[in-house]
């Protein structure tokens, strides 16, 4: 039998990724992109590249180690680049990867809803939330 | 000048809602649907009512408390609706609102991209981690 290498062991194993599978690889990865800080970060990045700072002004309310942590994430995934120009002080830009715009779509798909739908779903927990009250 | 009841307000202000702002409810909406939980029981209540024990058995490796709470989160936002037939033992039913059906869409895309590249991650994430011990 033929010695396989890691990328073909993966290229045969793809279609079994199953999210519903506590112990599958794409479970953690939906755990990773399911996030926020992710979803506003790509949001963000849709636009072009962004210095850090920019980033951080633009996502109100993030702390500096969250949105550290959410661009090394996203950079480790592969979905972001990070490149360090030796100004001074030296400018950190971030863009997105083929795979981070193609991820992107659907994140942006997501924010859009929350901001389109944020008026119902205020009715509706508004409903939810009378109702618990009832003896 | 008119006295304009909620529903009226929320319109008007539809236009205005901005995940990008940290005090906008959009914010917290989208903080409460990007969470890997919410994607995976939007993803099995896609193809229809389920009762809580088969998401339960579906989603492998979920807490009792934990799918509760997603499951009364996704109630009260509008998401699913929750029916309980009296049977022996009661039945508890859920299923996806027209609301609900709208975010499936979105959820189920970021699944789905989750398990196309997982293959792709992977190899990224051994990339970048070679990189990390490298002098």
């Amino acid at each position: 039998m033929a010695t396989r290498n890691a990328a073909q062991k993966r290229a045969q194993a793809k279609v079994e990724y199953n999210a519903f599978l506590a112990g599958c690889p794409s479970r953690q990865l939906l755990d990773r992109i399911s996030d926020k800080w992710v979803v506003l970060v790509l949001c963000a990045l849709g636009d072009g590249p962004m210095r850090y700072s920019e980033i951080a002004r633009l996502l109100a309310g993030v702390s500096q180690k969250m949105l550290t942590q959410t661009l090394r994430s996203l950079e480790r995934d592969g979905l972001v680049t990070r490149t360090v120009t030796p100004t001074v002080p030296v400018t950190v830009t971030y863009e997105l990867t083929e795979l981070g715009l193609s991820l992107h779509q659907m994140t942006r798909g997501l924010r859009d809803w929350a901001q389109a739908n944020m008026g119902e779903v205020l009715a509706n927990v508004e409903k939810y939330d009378a109702q618990e009250v009832l003896p």
